[in-house]
């Protein structure tokens, strides 16, 4: 009997309940408390988890891992937002704001070694493996950080530069939950890879939906437009604008978030007006389908029945906002 | 055969020059080169592998551990040199001072997790245990880091706080390697308690005997007198002599580094005699015998013979600086 997502979650959530924090020094501990029970989605531990299911592994014994991915994954967000100068995460202020960088940094760093404290509770004879694929999984996420702060300064980005870093920094953390939930379960080599591959484009097809709804989403929806055009951030609109423009709108593109006579709202007219002129939205909207497309296609390739890979299809529909 | 404490050094720098560094993106891993090749004096793994062979283990095979922990060790440099402001690392520039803020808190969770990557190279059979010691350890440390943040803006630091601060910021990497070089071997869970409690102790030893040398050093030897006093640092000397101070004596000790009209000699001169006055260097030299004498002492109750002990000795009385 498989669980739904919704079970899945709530027992990953339980679980979570359970870990005892210490509470001395307090400014190292509450903040990483205050981290963890600000919500959030809980992608990575359940993907991990259904993963685990789909190939026959217990939720149970594969709880430390799932545990472990969260915490790595709050980790990180806790050291970007100092990184990134940012004071408001999920609607509260972020650690960096409420206590300091230097609090941050170091209860960041006890984050991290609680992930670690976590994974380790897993079966002895399972341990390694996941450790192998956790410790390659962080250092990408870490990678990808570096690489997206390079481009702040970096002359040319070019849509491979651009797949590369998202394929770290927000694929690989989805892939790696993946391959240690199928790990767990004891699944075949040549199944690992192919989890890694649906992880991988499913990470890809929501990033770039995310990059996409920026620019083009649906203010109704309560969606505020133009984030990424006024901070000038590399997107993947962005990048392939760039790739497609002639000179003079290459110069467009670069210096239009800085204009100092621009309003803000013809900032991001100026940029979605060149997106829409060199079909930017529509070759994005290519891409996101091909990715997501792709992602669906590899769960059919897995040596388990087919009914056991509906979860994870649902977690993909769920993921990128999709009925079917 | 038993290496000399000289040759397990060498192995272990041998070790080290073979690890494999990524060379992209390169702010991301450079930085982890520069620290990792700034010298140092590789005490901790040189500790764990001295304490491996103690109980007839094998230096190969305790090798991750050695360089795990003292990545983590050169981990915590950097990112404390980012908490302290720190410019100067070993006589050349701080990671901090030459790349900025954002690099040294990326690199150095690289380095963190790079640590973890190697000790996930040990035998399958010896890795939990370890990574057990090894967690618990790390966590200590960020723990006395916080706490000796703490004491810059706490009222009252007792000499019992001041002590427990140190058992976590200095003795646990100690404590815990010795304590994983001694699992590695096989030893037995009484052994490993007591190599245990031979480090911490040695640990406290000198750390107040550095303490001790920031005041009561000889400049002839080239050692800077007064730092600690100078910067309001909370030291064995500071704690003891509010312990000891009267009301008045204690304002003395708060206020004067802070002084507008004092001269840093005559601050320094102030705070030297109040403790000279209150007795507080001989207090001082005491614990340090105390300590030193409790470590040594431990080494000769391991169920090991006397003669596999003589390099945990000569480690102990060369870090102190002694020759007997």
């Amino acid at each position: 009997m498989i669980h739904t997502n919704e079970e899945i979650l709530e027992m990953f959530e339980a679980a979570l309940q359970q870990v005892q924090t210490p509470e001395e020094p307090e400014l190292l501990y509450a903040p990483i408390i205050y981290s963890m029970s600000g919500g959030g989605k809980r992608l990575r531990p359940v993907l991990l988890l259904i993963t685990t299911e789909a190939f026959g592994g217990s939720v149970d014994k594969a709880m430390p891992a799932a545990m472990a991915v969260e915490v790595f994954h709050n980790f990180t967000l806790l050291h970007d937002d100092i990184m990134d100068n940012a004071a408001v995460r999920r609607g509260k202020p972020s650690v960096y704001a409420k206590w300091g960088e230097n609090v941050a940094i170091l209860s960041g760093d006890a984050m991290l070694i609680t992930a670690y404290k976590l994974i380790s509770g897993l079966d002895a004879d399972r341990l390694p493996r996941a450790l192998q694929i956790f410790n390659d999984m962080a250092l990408e996420v870490c990678e990808g950080q570096q690489y997206d702060m390079d481009f702040e300064t970096q002359a040319t980005v070019t849509v491979e530069d651009y797949i590369q870093m998202i394929e770290r920094k927000t694929s690989a953390l989805l892939s790696g939950s993946a391959m240690i939930g199928a790990t767990l379960a004891g699944a075949s080599d040549d199944d690992v890879r192919k989890v890694y591959r649906f992880a991988t484009e499913l990470g890809l097809a929501f990033q770039l939906q995310d990059d996409m709804l920026d620019s083009f989403g649906d203010e109704a929806l309560g969606k505020k437009i133009g984030g990424d055009i006024l901070e000038g951030k590399q997107t993947f609109l962005m990048v392939q604008a760039m790739s497609r423009a002639s000179a003079e709108e290459r110069e467009v593109l670069r210096t239009t978030h800085k204009s100092a006579t621009l309003s803000d709202a013809e900032k991001i007219a100026t940029v979605k007006a060149l997106y829409e002129k060199l079909d930017v939205k529509h070759a994005t909207e290519q891409q996101i389908e091909l990715r997501f497309e792709r992602a669906l296609s590899v769960l059919d390739t897995l040596s388990i029945e087919k009914e056991r890979t509906v979860r994870l299809v649902e977690f993909a529909r769920k993921l990128m906002g999709r009925k079917k």
